[in-house]
C-alpha cells in the first residue's frame, strides 16, 4: 500500500487531505444522516468540509446541513483534495464524470450493499475515515472513455464515460445498423440492439449483462460488445487503450448514446460516435485490506476455498 | 407428404386451391413484377385472385394492376382457400397475425434471400405453384401467442404474435423490473432489459440473438429470455404450451411491449402483459423436399458433411 | 395435491405405502445416523423396512444395520412401494436409473444442502415422513433417456439417463466431429469437444453448464447442447419426446459416452449412439409446498419480491 | 508498413533474408508439391533453403527434396533469417514453440483455407514471396505464455505456448476443483470441465468456443475462460501481461494440461500450473495489405459494408 497522495500532485510524498468534499445521492433521505455525522466527523478531524450543492438541496430538507458550505463540482475540482461519495455505484459515476478532470480522488461509502465502486461499509465509515485522514489508503488509477459525437461533420456533443458508452436502438423497431471503425479501418457492419463500448470499470456492469468478459482494472483494454446481435459470429472484442473507435449509424428509427447510462442523446442516421481513452483518470483511495477481486468474490458470490477440517 | 387441404377444412381430402389471394411487402418496388407475374399465372392456371389492399396500393404505382380484385385481410380470411406471400419474414409475420384466425394457409416466396418462413426462391416460384395446384405441398402448423395487456385489472390491448412478444425498456434508462409469473405461481424479480417470449418460428429471430436455444417447431414449447439481465443466473427458461405467463411491470422509466416486432404499445408501472399459446394456429404450405434443419443449415452455415472421396 | 399412491399401481386410489426402502450415498458416514433414524422411524410406523445393499455395506460399518433386511435393486423394484434416497442429486440419478424400470417412486432427503432432485431437508426429514404415510405427497413424472450403443451395426451397449448422456472428446486431443441425425434425417456435422443430450430433469445440472437453458419438467422436450463447438451457430436446439436422435462418431481420439456423467464406455470412430425417450418413467414424490420454481429460485438466487414495506 | 528486418536483429534496417526454412504440415501429401516449387523458386531468387527434419521424411517420400539441407529446429533458430509454414494454424502452433526462443521471424502459408496466423493463399505465394524476398512485409509481434508445472513444489515440466495453456478433466468424471491465483492472490474455487487461458492469438481459437472474447493482438492481455462452470457467474476474465497466473489443481480424477492443443501431460490433485507470459515473443511477417480484422472479417463472416447503388 502507498501512502496517500492525491494523485494530481504526483502521489510521491504524503500529504493529508484537508479539504474534503461530500456527495451524495440525490432524493435518498437515508444517507442523510450518515452525511451529516460524516462531515461533523471530519470536522471535528480537523478537514475543511465542502458539501456538493445539488446533494445539500436534496438532502438539506431532513437534516440542517446550514453549518457547512456547499458548493459546486467546479469548486470541488478546484479546490478539495478529496471527494467522498455516499450512496451506490451511480452516485460514483456521476462524481467520476463531473471531476475527472480535476484530479480529485474519490473515496465510495456504499449505504448498506456492497457496490462495484462504494467499497466502504456504512458501518465501517468512521474508521476509514481514520485511515483516510492518516494516509493509510491505496490509490488505484481507472481509465475513462471520451466521447464525440458528430452530425454532418460537425461535433454535436462529447462527455466522457467511466463505465461506458452505449448506443442502441431506442424505443421504437427493433435493430439498428451502424459501421464499426477501428483506427480509422472498417471493421463490420452490425444489426443489433446496440453495442456497449466499456472500460474495465465498466465491465462489470451492462457489459457483462450483455455478454462481455471482466476486465480487471489493471489491463489498459477496452471492451466492445454488441447488444443482441442479428449474427452469432459477432462476438465481443477487447482493443487496447490507443485505440480509435467508431461508430457510425447506417439505418436507425431511434438511435441514442448513453454515457454511463446516466446521460442520454438521441442520434440521427449518419451521426458518429467516436471515441477514445479519455485524457483524465480517475483515483479511487481504497481502505486497507481492500481487494478487487475479493470485492467481485462477494459480488458474484464466487466460491471461496473450501473450509479445511 | 400430405396432399393439400386448407388446414381449416380438415386436411383430409384433395382440394386444390381456387381463390388465392397475394400479399407483397409493402414499399418494396422490388416484388411488383414478380407479383403481377405471380397473379397472372395462377390466373391462367384457373385461380381466382386477390391482391391485398394495402400491397396493391403500395406496389401498384409501379406496375398496373388494375385487372385484379383487391380486399382487406378480412376478406381474403372469409374468402381465400391460400395466401401467397411475396417479401421477407416480416411481411410473412404481420400476414399471418392478420389471418391465423381465419385458418388461411401461408405459402412464402423470398425475395432473393432464404428467409426462416419464406422458404421458395424467386426463381422457382411458377414451379412451385404447379406443385401448389396440384396439391404437392406439405402443410406444417405454426403456434401463435395470444397476448392480453391488463392495466388497474382492465384489458387496454391485445394482440397475437408468431414470433415473439417483447417487453423492453424503451428508451429512457437502461434497466426495467419486472415481475414473471408461471400459471399464477411467483417466479421472480427480474431486472433487465426486457424479456422476450418466443414461440417455437421465434426462436429463429430475436430470442436467438438474446441468447434463446433453437425450438424445433414440432416442439410445444415456449420460451422466456431474459434480454442483458442483471444477474447473470436468469438464464432461458422453456415451458410448455399449455403455460399461463404474466409479466408485471414493477419499476420502469418507459416499459414497451413488442408484438412481432411490428406493434407496439406503451405500458406504465403495474402493467401485466398476460400471454398463452393462442387457440389459432397458422398454416404453412412448404413446396416438396422442404425441410425445417436444412433451411436451418443453410441460414445458419451448419457444416455439411463432409465429401466422401 | 393428488393422494399417494404408487405411480404404477395408478396414482388414482390411495394407498400408504407398506414397504419401503432406503438407499444412501455410498461411502457417506454423514447419512449414517440420518439413515438409521429413518429406518426405526418409519418401522415404529408400521412399514417394513429395506436397507439398499451397498449401503448397507458402505454405511453399516459405522452404524448397527443389523436388524433391518437389506435387499439390491433388483429386489427393491420387486417389493418395495417407494424408496427413499439419502445423499445428493448423485444419488438419486444412480436410483432413478436402477428402479425405473420397476416404477418405484423416489422421495429424495438431502444431507444438509438443497438438491435439485433432493427437496426434503434433514431436519425436515421425519415430519416429511408423517405426511408421505398419511399420503400428503405430490408424484411428479420425470422422463428418462434411453441410450443405445451400437458398432459396425451391432448393439454394443444400452443404458437409460435421467439427466443426461454425453458424448464428449475422451482425454486426448481437443476437439470431436461427429454428425448429428434427428428422425434420421442428417442434421449437421459438429466439431466440438461433444454434446450434452438432456431430458428437462438434467437441464439444470451438465447442460446449464454448457450454455443450455432450463426446461420445465413438464415441457415434453429434449435439449441438444453442444459442448465448446467450432463454429459460433451451432447453438442449443429443443427437439420434442418423440424424437429419434442419433450421434455418429466420425473423427476422435479418444471419444466417450457418459450417462448421468456415472457410467462411462470408450467409443470408437463409427459408433452410433442413438437416444430417444425412455419407455419409463422415474416418478419423484415430493412434500406439501414443494415448487419446482421455488427450488430454482433458492437453487440459483433469483430475485424474491421486494419486500413491501 | 515497415520494412522488414527479423526481429531480433532489431527491426530498424532494411536486410532481405538469404537463409529461409521451409516447414511443412506433417503427413500431408497435399502440400508436398507446394513446398517443391517454394524450395526451388526461393533457390532460384539467390536464398538458402533448408527443409525442416520432420516434414521432409514426411514429405520426401511423395516429392524428391534430396537437393535440400535438412535440418531440425534448433539448427532453423541458429541459421535460418525466415521460416516459412505451409499447412494450417496447427502446423504454425508448433512451429512457434519450437522457434520462439531464437526470434525467426514467420510467415504463414495456407494450403487453401485462410487460416487466422496462415494468411497467405497457397495460390498467391509466389507472387509474396517476391514481396518477402524485397522486404515487403509487414511484422507482427505475438506474446506467448510460458508455463510451470510443479509438484509437490518441483518443477515437473515447462512449456511455450501461443494460443492457450488448458487444464481440463481428461477422460474420466465430470469436473474438477482447482483454486485460481493472480499475483499469488487466491481468487476463487472453480468446479468446472476446466479453464483456458489464452493469448490475443489464441482468442480466436478454442478461448472462443468456451465463450471468451476476441482480444486484439495489439491488447497486451491474457484471457482466463473458465470450461463448462458449475455456476454461472464465472465469467471470462482478462488480466494484463504482467500478471502471474497459477492454477491448483485440488480435487479431479485425471487431471491433464494442454499446451496449444498439441501437448498434453497428466496432472495430480495437488498439481500446481503456473502461467505467466513469456520472455520471448514470435513475429508474423504479413503481405501488403494484410489486416487483422480483415482476416476475422473473413473467417467469422461478419458482414461487409452495404454496396452503394
Amino acid at each position: 500500500m502507498q501512502e496517500f497522495s492525491p494523485m494530481n500532485r504526483g502521489f510521491t510524498s504524503y500529504r493529508s487531505p484537508r479539504t474534503i468534499a461530500l456527495v451524495g445521492k440525490y432524493h435518498s433521505q437515508e444517507i442523510a444522516e450518515s452525511l451529516r455525522r460524516l462531515a461533523e466527523y471530519l470536522y471535528e478531524r480537523g478537514a475543511s468540509v465542502f458539501i456538493e450543492r445539488e446533494t445539500s438541496e436534496n438532502i438539506g430538507k431532513k437534516v440542517d446541513l446550514s453549518r457547512w458550505v456547499t458548493c459546486g463540482f467546479n469548486d470541488i475540482g478546484a479546490h478539495a483534495d478529496l471527494a467522498i461519495v455516499l450512496g451506490g455505484d451511480g452516485t460514483m459515476l456521476n462524481a467520476a464524470r463531473r471531476l475527472a478532470r480535476y484530479c480529485v480522488p474519490l473515496v465510495g461509502v456504499n449505504q448498506g450493499r456492497l457496490g462495484f465502486m462504494t467499497d466502504i461499509a456504512r458501518d465501517d465509515m468512521l474508521t476509514c475515515m481514520d485511515d483516510l485522514l492518516d494516509g493509510r489508503f491505496t490509490p488505484e488509477n481507472r481509465m475513462l472513455l471520451a466521447a464525440e459525437v458528430t452530425r454532418d461533420g460537425k461535433e454535436i456533443a462529447s462527455n466522457m464515460a467511466l463505465n461506458d458508452v452505449v448506443i442502441d436502438k431506442g424505443a421504437i423497431g427493433r435493430m439498428i445498423e451502424f459501421e464499426l471503425f477501428i483506427n480509422g479501418e472498417f471493421i463490420y457492419n452490425l444489426r443489433a440492439d446496440g453495442m456497449v463500448v466499456s472500460t474495465p470499470t465498466g465491465s462489470t456492469a451492462y457489459s457483462m449483462s450483455a455478454g462481455g468478459p471482466i476486465l480487471n482494472p489493471t489491463l489498459t483494454g477496452i471492451a466492445l460488445v454488441p447488444l443482441c446481435p442479428h449474427a452469432l459470429t459477432n462476438r465481443p472484442i477487447i482493443v487496447n487503450d490507443n485505440t480509435d473507435i467508431e461508430l457510425r449509424i447506417a439505418t436507425a428509427d431511434d438511435p441514442r448514446v448513453h454515457f454511463d447510462g446516466q446521460v442520454t442523446l438521441d442520434l440521427l442516421p449518419g451521426d458518429c460516435v467516436r471515441l477514445r481513452r479519455s485524457e483524465h483518470t480517475i483515483c479511487f483511495l481504497h481502505p486497507p485490506g481492500y481487494s478487487y477481486f475479493a470485492m467481485l468474490r462477494q459480488k458474484l458470490q464466487w466460491s471461496e476455498r473450501p473450509k479445511g477440517p
